[in-house]
């Protein structure tokens, strides 16, 4: 994989040398780079920067960062509702989110373009990258050592793929997965969960 | 059931003296009531009036009805997506209603507002009322005599409840659920397949 | 509903006049008559009398309960293990059943034997009944006053039935089922989980 | 991947040298070896050897292929069933398997043995590997080139895995995953749909 390709949205998790978990998103864009990410309290949002651009696609706008207390989700759509609701109706974590991706499925537009989704399950210590795409669904629990992350991505890299991480806040994270050498680069965040409260870092180029 | 309750959204299916079947929505709101339908080519949309409106709600603003040709879904949500989309994968009409109404669940919202759905299988000849709430999923084939009604709403008839139509068009349908004497209404649409192709009719208070 | 009529499978919950929760299953069956209820320990099964019997048939033989020492299943088929094993997984008892009713669907025999369950939660005090049929899929929250029992059977009363009972013990639950005017009764069990233990009384003819 | 593993059971495909898909199954069991497949028409099935053995025991016995005239389905265990009822419903391939999986999930005995599928549709020239496991669940199309075969297994080697193949015949496909080194082999079959029609070749050691 050279890294100078266009790999879309990514969601990842790392465990810091410190033995945190931080988990990550960035989005990257080709159609609809003029956008943000914005937090309200527990959620974070993906939005346009201009609230007029883009009002057609439901694509576009979405809550990409909710959770519970104990499980913190990241995804680049619509299904991070429903998983972090049936999360709190009870689901384990896999099965939350290999029925919303299996229901919703990739999104329908010209790319096809998959359903990625991370989950931090810190009250349980497991942790899981997925994707539904035409040809596949995966929700696969992931392990990490102090220093090493995951990512998966919209295209290409749609297979778990490690890094090393030097990363030790949300900060750092959501300034490290933004300047990953994957073309077309927009916003990003990096999120924890300490004792249940939500720690978020924001990047907006 | 006296007829003067708000029963809120309704989606209705009539069958004609003359034998055709036609499906209705009706938007009664207590919150949102500055809303209309509107249609775009293949999509009907319910939105507010004025675009600055309920904008932070996802629960104001979805697709209301879509169609693959063969089968017609007039939903109360965000789940006519993926039900027409899992339809035209192949999923029989129940499944794709009962996939989608579990997944995406009632709406989280004060109310916990149910999800309906009706459904037309031109092709297949079959009609569906579907509804899911805390304490019931249910997807119901459902069969009409001419000059017969059926139709499901989110509060109070959240099961399946008779009604006698007069309706010959889908604008006739339209205005008759209109008028339907529960509080509250909003704007109203009619539709069928007539060989494929959508006919509508809309009312907008 | 004429009383005389033929049935099939028949699940039921009563509420006695003591204020207690009853669940009970009834076999009818006009083509493997020869079968009985076994218990075996936290799980009864129906099999046939001879085991040489009706070896060739998948749907002879199956749990038709089983508790996780809150919630007791009881069902005509072999969807009783997948409802109870997500149940304990932390699925809510609505969507354990929903999903494996929709994912194992009616029996795919000449009749197309619907499915059904029978559910009480004990820890959250809810009830439920369910089928799935090739034009249904419900799963319906239950209410009952003492006195009051509620079934649903395979075939003709395939929504939810009231009737009266006066039965006091899981025993004599057993006998009044077995003992409606249905055609064709074999055998039968009441059951209810007190402080978590399971309590079951058979009635074989 | 040392060879000398116990990796359980194998489901597989391959791309012949004349380019033909053949689907494989093999049985390798330390608990529960004095098995057999037997084909009844249309259907294969594991089952004990002697019909008294194993009897409580629900993993033991099950339908392991199926077809419907386009999609052969094997598995290593009962949700052969629905996932073949569910694609001759319409469901996509993809969407049968993993809804299936994920409502059965892995099987409750002592190993948290997971369920593992192969599918090939030769209407549509698509092929697919599954499992569900306690922290995984992947459904996976795959490409393969001529004289490739692919297997997943219940134990180590449960992500899709490449091997060579010489196999030219269903039968010959057989014995070559009956002779894979991997230990506690027990039985294996090799098949294809040649113009609609099942075409089987079995080993049984």
């Amino acid at each position: 994989m050279g890294e100078k390709n266009y790999i879309g949205r990514i969601v990842a998790i790392a465990r810091t040398h410190k033995d945190e978990i931080i988990t990550g998103y960035r989005v990257s864009s080709r159609s609809f780079a003029n956008r943000k990410i914005v937090r309200n309290g527990d959620v974070c949002s993906v939005m346009p920067v201009n609230p007029e651009e883009y009002r057609d696609n439901p694509y576009v706008s979405y809550n990409c960062l909710r959770h519970n207390n104990n499980v913190l989700i990241i995804s680049n759509g619509s299904h991070t509702d429903p998983i972090i609701e049936k999360i709190s109706l009870g689901y384990p974590v896999r099965d939350a989110i290999a029925s919303s991706l299996l229901t919703l499925d990739y999104e329908k537009d010209k790319y096809c373009t998959p359903r990625i989704v991370s989950a931090v399950d810190y009250k349980n210590n497991s942790m899981f990258l997925a994707i539904i795409k035409p040809d596949k669904l995966e929700v696969r629990g992931i392990a990490l050592n102090k220093g090493e992350a995951c990512l998966i991505a919209t295209y290409e890299l749609t297979d778990p793929w490690k890094f090393d991480t030097k990363a030790g806040s949300v900060n750092e994270f959501a300034a490290e997965i933004l300047s990953l050498e994957f073309t077309h680069p927009v916003c990003s965040l990096g999120a924890k969960l300490s004792e249940g409260k939500l720690d978020v870092g924001m990047r907006n180029l």
